[in-house]
């Protein structure tokens, strides 16, 4: 085992401890659609996804090194958002989330609920980027980055922690690919249990910049933000310390693709057979495995990363 | 205590026992929602809903008491099928489930599939009893009773039992009423754990015989099938052995009645903030829970008893 690699399976350690009694442990389930299956719904984790665990990581890890900031900052119109929200109010410490100006109004109120202030009059998803830059000038603001970040990836990496800890001999670990938050931190966790146990990221093909970025060996951008029903995973490009773990540690074993249809399909059995009200990126992997694209017949847990859906869109998929 | 409750909650303790192995110890979950609840989500438990509990508790002790049949039969279009269906194969024993013609085509698969023998040809609501009888005399098949039977009773406890294991401070329990086998299972394990926890059955007000033989003391029956979304709980009466339990022991505290507008609210909650896909009758304690019907304030569990709904009408109740 590297170094590299014990180094931040130790920091995923620190990190699951730092945020116990922040955020939930969700269950491992098994369910009658297969036996091989054990899921791990972040749906059940507190505002509906797994972002949280990074989130506060990020900002306990902030002031644990005696760097407590005027305030933290986020560009998020989804999960993000909510969770930096929360973290941010729980620990103490301002907000500030820009979100453009086109988002849905619920994620708007459901974030400024949590405590966080919102700026959203002039935003786009063209010009955040630079907003953000100017507002961390202004007020000296410290980024809480939505994957690119060290913290936050060993955050991410406490859900497949505590889903090896529950179902010890699974053999491969399958999760959502935007950024790679998540993937990475789970890579870290499942490659520190045992190296043989293979790790799978999951993406729409509508958004394959991942799978670009894993066969051609360097970060491959989409052109445009990619019109797909998993709108957790529209990012353009995975983070350069996502790519670091993921495949130039070569921590990922493989990157499957699903198409749109295959995702629609997925929401549907999550709800009908799993009875899990999942949003469309939370069932990427479930995705690939109805679609028999995960090594079948092999101790598969799935990490189910979200539920916060447009209960609209669900319902036309259900019809 | 009494003995009726101390012999009858060591039989729920039994009935524990004899099916662990055979059904899913559901987790007991805590949400966004309210600080105040414990959720336990029996839509997670095989079949998608409690009813495994008692149907395996009632086949286990049959064979248990040397009395192995020549088959099970049961009549039911819904959750009861596919547990009898399931509990009869396991244990290697023929069921035969009599389900009415007009019956949902994907139920009876379900139990087909389960291996199960279906009649459905010239069954009725109406005439569904007389055939019952007509075929046990027939075959010499045991009745497995959907809720008017104690080894189903004590089978159904074993939801309260596990929740208060994992939360024994709770304060008040509600659970579903339909023909009481779950509310009267609910009941023994709740006030053997603490006399003073409250038992509260939920049920539609458009079925409210429950409610009514709980204000008069005696059993009440409704004229006709009612017709509500909560379709699991469309039995005429409760059982006798039920009214026992609940109301001339009085462990049943209170039953309150929600209204079809609640109990659509409470399906759009679950799916909405809790992210679980249950079926309206699974909703009903979430329902008044929502609707301020249950003391507020005070540590709650609500049994949610499953998550088989039809999928044209939660994709409606969604819009």
């Amino acid at each position: 085992m590297t170094n590299f690699l014990e180094e931040h399976a130790e920091q995923v350690g620190r990190a699951a401890a730092r945020i116990k009694g922040h955020v939930r442990r969700t269950p491992a389930m098994t369910t009658d659609l297969d036996p091989a299956l054990r899921l791990k719904p972040e749906c059940f984790q507190v505002t509906g996804s797994f972002k949280p665990r990074g989130a506060f990581n990020a900002i306990l890890s902030l002031v644990a090194r005696g760097a407590r900031p005027p305030g933290v900052i986020a560009v998020s119109s989804g999960n993000h958002a909510q969770a930096v929200a929360l973290a941010a109010s729980s620990v103490g410490v301002p907000a500030l989330i820009l979100i453009p100006e086109d988002a849905n109004p619920a994620k708007v109120a459901a974030t400024r609920a949590l405590g966080a202030e919102v700026i959203q009059e002039g935003i786009t998803f063209a010009n955040r980027e630079q907003r953000l830059r100017e507002v961390m000038a202004e007020r000296g603001y410290v980024l809480v980055h939505p994957f690119d970040d060290w913290d936050v990836i060993h955050g991410q990496g406490t859900v497949a922690r505590e889903l090896l800890e529950d179902g010890p001999d699974l053999e491969v670990v399958a999760a959502p690919l935007g950024g790679g938050g998540l993937l990475s931190g789970t890579a870290i966790a499942a490659k520190r249990h045992r190296p043989s146990l293979k790790v799978v990221g999951v993406e729409p093909a509508a958004a394959d910049d991942g799978y670009r970025s894993w066969r051609s060996g360097s970060i491959q951008t989409l052109g445009a933000s990619p019109s797909t029903l998993a709108d957790g995973v529209r990012t353009t490009a995975i983070g350069k310390r996502n790519f670091e773990v993921m495949f130039e540690h070569g921590l990922v074993d493989e990157v499957v693709t699903v198409t749109e249809e295959e995702i629609a399909a997925a929401v549907k059995v999550a709800w009908s057979r799993l009875h899990l009200a999942l949003e469309p990126t939370g069932a990427l992997p479930l995705a690939a495995h109805v679609a028999g694209k995960l090594t079948e017949g092999r101790r598969t847990g799935l990490i189910l990363s979200g539920g916060n859906a447009n209960l609209q869109t669900v319902a036309t998929l259900l019809k």
